[in-house]
Order: C-alpha cells, then sequence, then structure tokens
C-alpha cells in the first residue's frame, strides 16, 4: 500500500515536473516575445528614420532644381550642412528640450548630451533627429538663392536647438516624465502636419520677409515676374524621393510595427495623388498651364496636409484631404506673392498653409466621430500657436541675424551666383556660362 | 485507503490545475504571436510597397533620360500624374475588379470605394496599388515625345481601371471569395512577369501602333535612325532605383515576411545582373557598342524575367533565366523597329517579350520538377491570353482616343517640344536654346 | 486495491497527456518563435541589403558627377557592369573562399557555385553579395577617365573573385565551420572599414600608379591643377544616397533585428554629420573654400570611419571619429597627390586612411573598454595586413593587366572622352559640343 501510494505519488510529482518544465518553457517563451516585438519595433523605427533621413536628398533636388544654375551648388550646400549641423545640435540641446523630463509642460529638462541610455531610446533620438532635420531644411528652399550661407547655417542652428524642439515638447514632450501642454489638451498632431511642416514654413515666411525678394523678381511697376529653375528632372525626382521618405515620416510615427501602417501608408498615398490633382484641376479650371513645379508641390502640399490626421482618418477623408491642400498649393503662392514676398520653392504655402490645413483636417475628419466644435477649436489654436511661436521667434532671430553679420549676399554676388562666390565651385562648369567669372580665381583656390 | 485515493488525487489535481493554468498561460501567449506576425507582416508588406512605389521614380528617369531634352518635362509629368490619376482609379474601381469577390472566375464584383476594412486589408491595398501604377506606367515610356497629355492620362485610366485589374482577378484573384480562371489552372506568375509587365508591354505596343513613329525616327528609305537621349545620367539612376525597388516588387509579393524572402531577392539580384551581362556579350558577338541604354535595359529585361519565377527557382536558374532575358533586350528591338514600329525606350521588348519568356521559364526552371509539358503549356496559354486580351483592349481603346480627341501632337508641337507646347515649361532653361521659342509667351503665363 | 491504484493511475496518466498536449501546444509555439524571429531577421537583412545595393547608384553618381562630362557614361558603365560581373563571380568563388569551411584559417574551401542551401543562407548570400559589390566599386571613381572599360572588368572581378572575399574570410569568416585567423586575434572590424573600405582603397591606389594621372591634372612644372566634376547636383545626390546606403551596411551588419540597431544607426548618422563639418572646419581654418565635393567627402569619410566600430561605440565618441575622418579627408588628398598621383574622387583618401582610422578608433573607443594597447595593437595590425594584401596583390595585377591588354586608354581617346570612344554614346548629347567628334560615326552604328 505505501508503495502504490508511493508509486502513485513518483507518478504525480513526475507529471508535475514535467508539467513545470513545460511550463517553465512556456514562460520563459514570453520574454521572448517582448523581445521579438521590440526587436521588430526598432527595425520598422530605424528603417522609416532611414527613409525620412532620404527627404533630405528631395528637398535637395527639388530647392535646387527650382533655383538657377548659378546657385545650384549653393542651395545643395545649405541642405547637406544643415543636417550636419542641426544632427549635432539636437543630440547636444534639442532632444532634451523636447523630449526631456518635462514638469512645466513648456520645455524639456533633461538628457542634453545624451551618452547612456537605453537601446530603444537611442532608436527614438534616432528617428526624432530625422524629424528636427526635415523641420529645419524647409525653410532653406524659400531663402534660396541671395541668403549668406553662415547667415543661414545659424539660423538652421536656432530652428534646431531652439524653435523646433520647444513647439515639439508642447504637442509630443516628453519621452521621459511630464507632458506638452497642447498635448494635455488633446491637440491631434499625429506626424507633425504642424509641428514639423508649419513650424517650418512660418520660419521661412520670417525669414523671407526680412531677406527681402530675389533681383528682379518683382518689376519695378510691381509685377511678378516668375523666375524659372534651372533643372525641372532634378525638381520631379525631388518630389518622388519626398514622396518616398513620407512614408516613413508617416508610417513611422506610430513608432512600432503595428497592423494600422498599412492605412497610414494609404492614407499618406491617395492626399499626394489627389493634391496633384488638385492642383491640376484648379490650374486647368483658371486656363493656367499646368506646370510640373506647380504639380510636384500640390502633391507635396496633400502629403503636408495628411501628415497630422494620417492614421485617424478614413482613406475618403484622406483624398478630400489632399484634394484640398493641392487647391491651396495653387491660390497661396499667388496670395504670398501679392505681398512681394519672395519663396523660391513656395515653401510657406506648401509647409505653412497646407500644414494648418492638414491640422484642422485631422479634427474635421476624425475616423468614428467627424467634427466636433471642441476638437476643430483645440486644433485651431494649435494652429495658432504655432504660427506666433514660429513666425514670432524667426522674425527677431533673423533680424539680429542680419544686423551683426548681415543676412544678405551683395548685389555683385547674386548677380554672379552664390556658386562662385561662397563656394568657389561652379554645378555644371562645362555647360554654364562662365565668361562674366574670373576663372582663374575659381580655380587657382584648390 | 481512501484518504491516501483522496490524497493522491489531491495532488493530481493540483497538478492538473497547475498544469491547465500554465496551458493556459502558453495559449494567452498564442495571440500575442498572431499580432507580432500580423505586424511583421504589415511592416515587411508596406516597406516593400513603399520600394515599389519609388519604381516611379526610376521609370521617369529612364523614360526621360532617354528622351530629347524638349520633352523632358512631358514625359515626367505624364509618369507623375499617371500614378496620381491611376492611384484614385484603383481605389474607386480596379481594387473590387480584381480582387472582389469573383463568382464568375472573369472579375471581382465587390469592395469598390472601399472605405471601412480591417487593417490588414489597407496594407494589401496599398501593395496593391502601386502595382497597379507600375502596369500603367509601362506603357508612357514607349509612347513618349509625341502623344498628347490628355490622350494619355484617359490611357491610364483605362489600364488602371479596367485591362490591369480584369487580367489581374484571373491570376491573382479573389482577395474576398472565388477565384481567377487560370489561377484555378495553376498558371504560375509569383509577381507579374505577365500580369504587370507583358501586359504593360503588349498595351504600349497597342498605343504606339495607333502613334506612328517620331518624325525622323525612320528615314524615307525606312532606315531606322536612332535619336538619342538627352542625359544617360538620369537613365542609368533610373535604372538603379527600378532595381532597387523590384526587390520590393518580388520579394513582397509573398505578403509576408518569411524565410524565402532571402532567396527571392537573391534570383531577382542575379537575374538582373545577367541580364546585362547577356545583352552585353550579344552585342559584343554582334560586334556593336556596348551601350549604357542598352546595358540598362538588359537589365531590367532580366528583372522582368525572374519576376514570375523568382520564388519558385534555383539561383542557377534565375542566372540563365536573366542572361536569356538580356539577349531579348538585343534583339527584340531591332524585330520591333523592323515594323517601323517606334518605341521609345524599348518598352515592349523589355516588358513585353522578357515577360512572356519569364513566364515560360517559371514553367520550365520549377524547382524540384524541371520541365512539364502540362505546366509549360498552361504558361504558354497565359502569356497568349495576357497579349491577346492587353493588346486585344488597349488597341481599340488608343483607336478611340485618337479619333475622340486626336492622340497626336500637331507636327508644329512635336517639333519645338512638347514642355514648351503643353506645359509653357523647359526642363533646362539656362542650357537649352530657346531660340525657336516665344520666350515671352513661355514665361508671361505664370 | 488494483481497482484504486489502477484509477488513481488514469487520473495521472490523463494529467499527463492533458500536461503533454498543452505542453505540446506550448512546444508548437516555441517554433513559432523561432519562425517569426527568422522571418523578421531574414527581412531586416533583406532590406538592409537592398539599401547596401542602392550605395551602387550613389557611387556611380559621386564618381561621374566628379568626372568630366566626356567621360560620364564611362563611369557609370564601369558601376552599372562591375556590380553584374562581380555578383556573379561572388555567387561563383567568392561567397566559398569567404564563407566556405575554412580549416587553415586562410581562406574557405566550400560553398563555390551555391545552389541547394537552406532558406537563411540566401539571405546571407544576397547580404554579402552586396558588400562585395561595394568593396570592388570603390576602386572604380579613383581611376576614371582614363582606364579601358575591359580592363577595368577585369580588374572587377580580381577583386570580387580573390582579394575582397580571401581577406574577407580573415577577418568574418567563416559561416560553415573554421575562424579568420584575424577573427581568432580578436580584430574587431564590425561593418568593415577595413574589409570593405580600406581594401577597396589601397586597390584604387595600386590601380592609379599603375595607371598615371590624367592629361594636364599636373602641369610640367609639377603643380596640381583641379580638374572639376561636371555635375555637382549629381554628386550631393550621391552623397545622400550613399549616406542612405550606409544605414543598411552599418546597421544590417548585426544579421539580425534587435534592440541595438537604433544606436548603430544613430552612431552612423552623427559620425557622417561630423565628418562633413570636420572638413569644413579644417577648410576653414586653413582660409580656403568649402567645397561641395569636399564636404560630401567629408561625410564619406566620416561613415567610413564609423563602420568599424558603430556597434561598439558611444554615441560621443562616434561623434569624435567622424570628425577626424572629415580632417582626414581635407588632408590626404593633398598628400597623395604631392606624390604626383591622381585619384578623381579622392577614394584612396576616403576609403583607405578613413578605413584605417576607424578600425584604430573602433579599437580606441570600445564601449566601456576605452583605451587597452592589446586592442590597439590587433586593431593596427588589421591595418597593415589589409594593406598588404589589398595594395600587395592588386599593384603586380593591374601590372599584368597592363602588359597583357593595356590598361589606360590611348591620348586621343582620352582627349576625346572615353563615352564616345568606348561606347560610342554620349550622356548629354544636347548640351556637349561635339563638334570634335564624327557626329556620323557616333549614331550610325546603332
Amino acid at each position: 500500500m505505501r508503495f502504490i501510494f508511493s508509486a502513485t505519488r513518483l507518478w504525480s510529482i513526475a507529471i508535475g515536473v514535467c508539467a513545470i518544465l513545460l511550463g517553465a518553457n512556456c514562460i520563459a517563451a514570453e520574454p521572448n516575445i517582448m523581445e521579438v516585438t521590440t526587436a521588430l519595433n526598432s527595425s520598422w523605427v530605424v528603417i522609416t528614420g532611414v527613409l525620412v533621413f532620404l527627404m533630405q536628398a528631395g528637398f535637395a533636388l527639388v530647392e535646387s532644381g527650382m533655383a538657377r544654375a548659378k546657385n545650384s551648388v549653393n542651395v545643395i550646400m545649405k541642405n547637406y550642412m544643415d543636417v550636419c549641423v542641426c544632427s549635432v545640435i539636437f543630440w547636444a540641446l534639442g532632444y532634451g528640450l523636447m523630449f526631456g523630463v518635462n514638469n512645466s509642460g513648456w520645455f524639456g529638462e533633461s538628457h542634453f548630451f545624451p551618452s547612456d541610455l537605453a537601446g530603444w531610446d537611442w532608436t527614438f533620438i534616432f528617428f526624432q533627429m530625422m524629424f528636427a532635420a526635415t523641420a529645419t531644411t524647409i525653410a532653406s528652399g524659400a531663402m534660396a538663392e541671395r541668403i549668406h550661407f553662415h547667415a543661414y547655417l545659424i539660423g538652421a542652428c536656432i530652428i534646431a536647438g531652439l524653435i523646433y524642439p520647444v513647439f515639439g515638447s508642447w504637442v509630443w514632450g516628453s519621452a521621459h516624465g511630464g507632458n506638452g501642454w497642447l498635448k494635455e489638451m488633446g491637440f491631434i498632431d499625429f506626424a507633425g502636419s504642424t509641428v514639423v511642416h508649419s513650424i517650418g514654413g512660418w520660419v521661412a515666411l520670417a525669414g523671407i520677409i526680412v531677406l527681402g525678394p530675389r533681383l528682379g523678381r518683382f518689376s519695378a511697376a510691381g509685377e511678378s515676374r516668375a523666375i524659372p529653375g534651372h533643372n525641372l528632372s532634378m525638381v520631379a525626382l525631388g518630389g518622388f524621393i519626398l514622396w518616398f521618405g513620407w512614408f516613413g515620416f508617416n508610417a513611422g510615427s506610430t513608432l512600432a510595427a503595428n497592423i494600422d501602417i498599412g492605412k497610414i501608408a494609404l492614407n499618406t498615398h491617395l492626399a499626394a495623388c489627389t493634391g496633384a490633382l488638385g492642383y491640376m484641376l484648379t490650374a486647368k479650371l483658371c486656363k493656367q498651364p499646368v506646370l510640373l513645379t506647380g504639380t510636384v508641390n500640390g502633391s507635396l502640399g496633400g502629403l503636408v496636409g495628411i501628415t497630422a490626421g494620417c492614421a485617424t482618418m478614413d482613406p475618403q477623408f484622406a483624398l478630400l484631404t489632399g484634394f484640398i491642400a493641392g487647391i491651396i498649393t495653387y491660390i497661396a503662392p499667388k496670395f504670398i506673392a501679392s505681398f512681394k514676398i519672395d519663396d523660391v520653392v513656395d515653401a510657406v504655402s506648401v509647409h505653412g498653409f497646407c500644414g494648418a490645413w492638414g491640422t484642422l483636417a485631422a479634427g474635421i475628419f476624425f475616423a468614428g466621430d467627424l467634427f466636433s466644435l471642441e476638437r476643430f477649436s483645440i486644433q485651431g489654436l494649435g494652429v495658432l500657436v504655432a504660427f506666433a511661436w514660429g513666425f514670432g521667434v524667426a522674425l527677431p532671430c533673423y533680424f539680429l541675424i542680419d544686423k551683426i553679420i548681415g543676412i544678405r549676399a551683395s548685389t555683385l554676388h547674386e548677380q554672379r551666383g552664390l556658386d562662385f562666390t561662397e563656394h568657389a565651385e561652379l554645378g555644371y562648369p562645362e555647360f554654364q556660362d562662365t565668361r562674366a567669372l574670373n576663372a582663374d580665381a575659381l580655380h587657382s583656390q584648390r
């Protein structure tokens, strides 16, 4: 009996051990799922951050292609250097201001010069750094063909180290404790129609007001005279690359791979398509030619417009949001030019105005709960605050830069082109007319 | 005894409960794995769809670079707008026709204007939309330099809303119930050598027959006279970008991240390499110069060729499939030109002929079961059906477009270039000779 | 009693079966996690390999843009064909030499012409093939504008089939058994500062020594005379694309998606930024203009420099590593030119010197254990061995190529440009001055 009991118990114990081992095996799998999920999210955020990086190339091509050949090197150099300067600044200051512990709701106070964070934090900084570079570079195109290279870089530092991260902390902060005040109010800006694009656009507006228009952009009688860009193939390629990178911008803003990223990518794409269509149909209605530059800007306007609401909108409203943004890219440049303000690439219209529209649209077309006055008001408040902060801080900054080191190239330099005068290099030395330049001076400097 | 029995039973019950709890724990993990898998598959399909999107930039560069500068804006505008127009059309009509409930085996009947689908469906639509845009844009290069912009866009709508999705439903339908008739027969076309590329190529053939050759492409005596493209750097960049995007095209067609995507990517790459080598060696054997344009087309031919069989072929056969496709890209353009048909970028050869070859190759080099007459016959049937449908529907469509609104630009416009006459913009205003144009007319329209 | 025993046993057996079934369920889940992990790693390695592929386009643009228009087709053709040739060679020979069973520590002896491997191996080959293509293509830019196309391709075969894979086997081998001798010593080269970039740079050095400088690159008096590149927009775009692809190069070298890839991407990015800044500040200090070409090379130097240590360095040291690499890209070209060696794109400086620096830096700034003399010595040994092998094998190879088929184009061909003489095609026929060429000869060859 005792033996029997023991045997039974042994059986039972054996089964118990077996079950526990199997269970332990099973429990050990749980953290594995966490690890796999973290690895998956890391790979998603890194690869989408990499796509956002390539948007820098898109900006460089669009902006340089819309400028004249004599300034092509200068325009591209501004794009190439601002990502370099502002990434370092964002690592040093911007990240802490935007995502550091935010007790007041107005700015972060920790995580400057980060050097010993955990794995996921590095992924997050990498992704956010690409966003900061995007916000910074938006202003460059508007101010092309007449701004001093150094003055531009100082401005870029101010955007990346102050204007962008502080506003960002209000909406997206914080990653390390505390909340931004606009975020607390329920302001919706999923991937940055306002935080990135409108801020960039309003800073650009301040810059071009301080700079003044290019020589010959407005006639003595005040008539607007288009200055054609030197390479429209580059403009179109830049448009495609921006569009490509925007999938990372919007679908990566989930900060996690999940089942919703397909809808975000689809909304992003449809809005870009209807942005171009909105521009084209408006131009047709106004009996004007359908320009390549306008078409590219139309699609970019659609992309800016969908950025705030891409995760909370159904596709039919993404189509509509993009379409209206496309119409805005036709009308707004004429409105801006009517003030004799010269925006070389229409950055204020595409990023500023379409960003504002997109932020409102995110409130109006909220999936499952269309239009609520409260949500609309909060969205409107965010739009206004962005303008007040972005334009209000940038204007005195550019004004000071102008007073201290001078922001605008001399008339002679503007006529010769900034490539020669600021970089001693020509974009296309075999195709450009170099008779006006002192070729010896150009090449002897090497 | 009874006590002992009970004690033993208690032990056993305790173990059982324990085991069940552990098991439950284990079962609770199951849906997590499903979620992670869905998230992983979503991220894979979205990112590969994004790569396929960038192929539009590749097409734009290859086609524009092979055209003359005076038509560069027009060519790129066709590429830029057709993705916009056809994405919206595909959302409205094409997706339902191709993937909706397919009771007859001949077309889908549901899911038009989709607005309330689940997460994965949006991912699927996004990916398929990029394929529809690819199929549509193939025709544009062939018809470059002489087609009216509006006539082209109407043709693009017909491809994206009718020709492509209906044929696609036969091979790939349906996602929502029912099966396409060619799919039922066992027709193999993994990523679309036939569904996307041959269809695009045969539509292009119909278009250029209706259009007729460019002025000066064939001499009065009937001799073929090459018209050199204006920017071969762009052609090569476009080739690289297409190759890059093709990895998304083929490896994304798994619609899931799995262990096989590496082999698919490798096959894709090797076939592109041997495509270029096949062209080069054939040109050398014929004692002809190895052209950059031919080399790029050779690699594209290899890519088209491997698209059908990339998932079911071993690498040594991928090498062979690409090599033969490369030879085809040397021979087929001469065959086409012998009929005085003018294909600006050899789209019919690269997409139509190499697509047909690749579809046959997928049947011949089927891993683990080389050559079966039955499989070969079904592949051959699919190839013929694609030609009959693609060419057979497109020819009357383009003929009707020509009769109703006129498909071909006037001789004067073709001579001046479509950039000036259709878009009032020049691709390179500082480098192009504008003496023949009325510059005032050009710029006053802004 | 016996009945009771049986009943108890039955109970126990039932529980056991239950536990085992649940356990089996649980065990069945285990492979699912393994499958998901494999699928995730496959997707990560494939997509990063695809990014590395696009670096070919970056190299083509940088190298062609820095050459003159008359050689633009030739430069791009070298890039386009070397990836084709060397991918096939790497499949046939290189992979086996580098990753096959390595009993001696000096080269692999198996896995030539691989045709029946398992899923993951194909992914691995695909990724490594892209690295081989990168190592091969580095030399092309240095030797631009005067090397015969066929001589170049033979050299590319030797790099991809011998020089690169044998050295690679010392550091990274083997995937199938055995260890490389440098790997055994603890040599650190995470993603290939030495294995890929220095090897490519030292091969380039050998090539340009055998080739000699371009006509006019050094005056009769021995003065260095810069020959400006024809398209700096392309150079900048190429720089952006290389930077973009480098994220795949470095973060993909984990061969697995994991939590560390964000830090690797961040380090990669920061080093590129400070590389450009290091160049710019050095140029400013030397009162020289900040050239676009120099800025792009500065960032590429930073990228080369961080490649060895990107996974084992903290961000503040990545900033420093890149900065010093940027300074090197300013100084080293002047050092090379002082020997009257003509490196068209400064590939020896950017890839050779910065690669050597980066390999040392990986030893100096090792996270958690800064500077150890032993580690530094091993890194130094690896750097020297790479030079001895890369330069030592390439020099006699190029010398033999020169003796047997002639490596340098004739003076007449060099003056006319290799596009016309070797490919019978012009890069920009509408913009280039073709009076010196026999236009009929050019086009009648089609």
